[in-house]
């Protein structure tokens, strides 16, 4: 099972934020889509730039105080953004998201954002394939 | 495969708060920990009152400004907490959080909070599992 599986149930969009937006507005932004993260991209040919999650914000406001919301998404985005491809294993990413904790891998396919990939789709993958596996098996006993 | 054996590899261990403690408290807290999620327990038996994430505290700065620092945890914590057992499974463990879009379950017995199992803690424990799956079945084959 692969990336590819995840993003053809979930979709390639992606919602992007510039590096010199304020925090307050990424923050408005987060809580509006009811998502995690948000993907910083930069440049005319919006390249990853870095990648803003819920945790960025709350240890810069651990760090920095309220002030911390005026700085600019870039300054406190994460900036060693670790991403994955579409032909990567689901276990591969599980794998990546365990050992360096990250809760978001953007999918990036010939230098190009393709799609995020969450914990949160991972489990729910996973559950997905629970339920096919124990199909499968009902459907083998009354058939056997 | 139960939430007791994610419990008895990442111990019982829960970081609570009070629901008076200021939200700045809180996100230091969290920073230090290094934790995304605050249980918040209240009077003489710490009974379970609610949760605090990084979410909750998104979206009350998206809501209030930061303004929203200085209320206390009770205030913006959510209420309504849905918690497990040590004897469900991982995958009901799996469904509770992927329906209501929680990344962490308070583990719960006889009215005592005895663990925090996160989104997290969920997939590094399947990791553990297809890797001892892929040695059973290298066994196997190495031995037929």
């Amino acid at each position: 099972m692969t990336v590819k599986a995840i993003l053809s149930r979930k979709g390639n969009d992606v919602i992007t934020i510039e590096p010199t937006v304020t925090m307050s507005a990424a923050v408005n932004i987060l809580a509006e889509r009811r998502i995690g993260a948000l993907v910083v991209v930069a440049g005319a040919d919006k390249q990853v730039a870095g990648i803003l999650s819920e945790r960025d914000i709350v240890r810069a406001l651990a760090q920095r105080g309220p002030g911390a919301l005026q700085e600019a998404v870039g300054h406190v985005m994460t900036r060693r953004v670790v991403t994955c491809t579409e032909s990567d294993t689901v276990a591969a990413l599980m794998e990546r998201m365990t050992q360096g904790k990250f809760r978001h891998l953007p999918v990036v396919e010939r230098g190009e954002l393709v799609g995020l990939v969450s914990i949160g789709d991972v489990v729910k993958h996973r559950l997905g394939e629970m339920e096919h596996e124990s199909n499968a098996l009902r459907e083998y006993i009354l058939t056997a």
